[in-house]
């Protein structure tokens, strides 16, 4: 079951109601956050409300409250789930007493939270991909639901029986739908940079940090889809799955001339989530 | 008084409350329109659900209902609004039974609707405008509730005690936060195409209809911040405002060379918002 929180409330996720002053309704103007965890702990939960109160920063939506009410209401839930791996939403929505772009309320908002159930994270399932064309918002950066240019993509590949969408702006890859991708070539860990066209993602952060670690080189630099066909192994970082393995793209078998590293990789990451409480 | 549908049930603004089943709550996957209209009459009724429709289909958000019940709906909100001008504002968002990407369900929708009472639109008013970067989503020709672009606009406008924020994408003029612009020179009338970089209002049409009626040229191409400040006249279209003139923009007079054709257009198309009922 799905249990949710909505400004002071806890319910069932069918009970919790919204009103129409919680501005995601007509501009989607919230920003959110996701983390995982089991028996009631929240993995990296500090570096997630950090990427909370950032979001809310640049998105100039006020808090509201005090940054540990947020984080006794998101423990609370998590300490109500019953599941050894659980899935934890959380999101900050601006408030207006009516429907208008501007101004919104510079002291409320609103805060919603959901935590399911989930299965652990599975690093051995491999990843089928399609190519999307990227047509979203130039503030990726920024972790709102302003979605909708990723629901159109995930759609398409749920349509194509896949199970993730790669944005290639012009030639060059961002980010997928909900996930990071990063290549090896050469020995070498290649990932977009953290501009604005991405989201800068705390699994991804971990993947580069855990190169880093092993002496492998990190080059922060977009690459294209020819060079991610070719690449000797195909990374998609992300909250819910920690860190997978891409198999195919748009039908076409990835090159994969060697797993050796990314082995190393993804099986240090799954130990580090295993180890955590 | 603000009075609200939702799926169903009427009441004020302040009692409607929507479920998280609703997809505009963590995507902002809804898409909407917005008509005025007075004495319980729906200006330009038609033309604004057939581009619901269109928004619907484009955004594949299932109309979950027929059209002759969306209609039914907003005339008996119109009827309810004792005010002589009112906005009537209408939404229709996808439906998922939790907060997943994809897929959405592929026939229920929610359905929401508005109304308020306004002052009449002031022809007379003339706008100050601010220029902001153009970092919208590459399908702003699909009206959807994924916003954000425009509220940080409307924001920065508001602040500067503005009334519109036009965005300039590299040396373009697209648009504003929610009107389109246009402008005259040599006795030309000069707005951006009607593609994917903004929405093809329903005003912008009727101007371009009017102009045409009068002998008066049109072109449809984008234009820079230049063309802008010198043009003789810079009219900006809306369905709350139906058709203003800007008077300047980041504090810089606009040079307002001859006012003659912009009157002509502005005073038909308010005449036809009088007489319309």
């Amino acid at each position: 079951m799905t249990y949710a929180y909505y400004n002071g409330e806890f319910g069932k996720f069918s009970d919790i109601k919204i009103p129409l002053t919680d501005r995601t309704v007509f501009f989607g103007d919230g920003i959110y956050d996701a983390a995982i965890g089991k028996s009631g702990k929240i993995y990296l939960f500090e570096e997630h409300m950090d990427r909370l109160c950032d979001n809310a920063e640049r998105a100039a939506i006020p808090l509201g409250r005090q940054r540990s009410e947020i984080e006794a209401v998101l423990s609370e839930l998590a300490g109500k789930s019953a599941a050894d791996c659980f899935f934890l939403y959380f999101q900050l929505s601006a408030y207006a007493d009516e429907r208008r772009h501007a101004p919104r309320d510079k002291e409320l908002s609103n805060f919603l939270a959901l935590v399911k159930p989930i299965q652990k994270p599975d690093i051995q399932k491999e990843l089928n991909l399609i190519s999307y064309p990227e047509r979203r918002h130039g503030f990726c950066n920024i972790k709102t639901v302003n979605l909708l240019g990723s629901v159109f993509a995930a759609e398409a590949a749920h349509a194509a029986e896949c199970d993730e969408a790669v944005f290639i702006d012009g030639v060059n890859i961002t980010e997928c739908s909900h996930s990071n991708i990063s290549i090896i070539s050469s020995g070498t860990l290649i990932t977009h940079p953290a501009d604005s066209r991405i989201l800068s993602g705390i699994m991804r952060r971990h993947l580069l940090l855990t190169a880093k670690r092993h002496g492998i080189p990190v080059i922060e630099r977009p690459f294209s889809l020819s060079e991610l066909l070719a690449a000797d192994d195909v990374l998609i970082s992300s909250t819910s799955r920690l860190i997978s393995r891409a198999k195919t793209l748009d039908g076409f078998e990835i090159s994969g001339g060697g797993r050796a590293l990314g082995d190393m990789l993804m099986g240090d990451m799954f130990k580090d989530f295993e180890n955590f409480c």
